[in-house]
Parts: C-alpha cells; structure tokens; sequence
C-alpha cells in the first residue's frame, strides 16, 4: 500500500477533488488510512467524515458517486489529488457542480452558475 | 472583509492553488485569518506555514510569486480556492510546476514532467 504522511494533520490528509475532464476543482475533502485503502482498492472516492467521524463513500446517498481516474501524490506525500467522473454532473450537496461556487467579487461573493440539482429532490429533505 | 470559518482546523483553511490558463492544479497550502486579508489586499498568494508558524508570502525566497486572479469560496466557507499566475512557471519547491508531480500507477509512485527549475539553483543551496 502507498504509504502516505497522515501525521501533520492527526491522521487525516486533504483531498482535492478535479474533475477529470474539465479540469474544474469540485470540492475538498479529508482522508485516513482507511479511506485512502478504501479508495485505491475499489475506485470510488471515499473520504473520512469529520462531522460524522465515519468512513463517507461519496454518492453512496445522493447517487452521485465519484470514479477515480486518476490519483496525483504531492511532493510531501501529505495531500492528494484525485481527478474523478462525477456521476451526476454535481459534486456539491447544494446541487452546484462545483463547491466552489462562490467568486470574491469587490469584497463581495456572487454565485457563479446555476445548480444542476435539486437538493431537495435528490436528498428527500 | 469576507468572513471564512476558521473554526474547523484551529484558525486554519485549506486552500488550493490551480493555474488560471491551463486549470493545472498547483499546491494546497494553509491560511489563517492575517493570510487570507493580506492575501485579499495585495493580490499575492498569501498562507501561514505550519512547520515555521509565520505569515509566508508564496516566491519571497524564489521570486516565483503567485499573482491572484480569481478567488472561490466553497459552500461552506471553510475552503478557498485561487486561480494564480505563477511568476517561474513552478510552483512546487523541488523545481516541478505543480507539487502533484507523483502518479499512482500500479501501486506506486511515477514521477510525471520534468523540473521547470533547479532548486540548487533557486535557494542557493
């Protein structure tokens, strides 16, 4: 197994997640040991929650599961970089494609784009 | 001055570095409340190192500084991405343009590209 430094961040590391086609970045999420394993042996991304402290299979709710294309390491091995199909078209849960919908605009954030889903919808709120 | 949450990592957020041409991602690095306001009010990509727990001004030892074009906010505030101009062509301190220059292929670890600089060179080593 790729060993990797989770000790800077107290077992976890950052994961960025680029969309493996348009090269936009969709979110940012962490990972331990176990998520990084998970994640290399079956494809899908699996990321560690840190609000739920559980093992987070991306989709595994909304359907919208993320298929690893490829995975870059960085120089310090203590982030990584996986570019993913976004099944879906969406990344993030308030049905933008990206999290990063937001744009500093004159000391100001302006939404950039429109949703691709309801989150209503696709979460049964 | 745009409020962040840097509740979550202990006065910290991530934030990831992409190139504004080519969306070629390029870093992750750490910023603290004075690194994000400075880095709003100067334009220069702005992060507090966590190994020397200093305000680190991105090219100040290289001269390869990163010109912020573009900032985002993701959904919940506690991550920022900037699309940069990277003065040198390379952002990673081993002469790569961009710290993911390691792919996982089979298992391990293959370097991608070559070195923009020498870090010899750069640093005065």
């Amino acid at each position: 197994m790729l060993a990797l430094n989770f000790k800077k961040m107290g077992g976890l590391i950052p994961a960025i997640v680029q969309d493996y086609k348009t090269g936009d970045v969709l979110m940012l999420a962490f990972m331990n040991q176990a998520a990084w394993e998970q994640t290399l042996k079956t494809g899908r991304a699996t990321y560690f929650s840190r609000t739920r402290e559980v093992l987070w299979v991306k989709g595994l709710t909304s359907g919208h599961i993320q298929r690893v294309k490829e995975i870059r390491v960085d120089c310090d091995n203590d982030t990584v970089l996986l570019k993913v199909e976004q099944v879906g078209g969406a990344a993030c849960h308030t049905g933008y494609a990206s999290c990063f919908f937001k744009k500093v605009e004159d000391g100001t954030l302006v939404h950039v784009g429109q949703p691709v889903f309801d989150p209503k919808e696709v979460y049964q709120l």
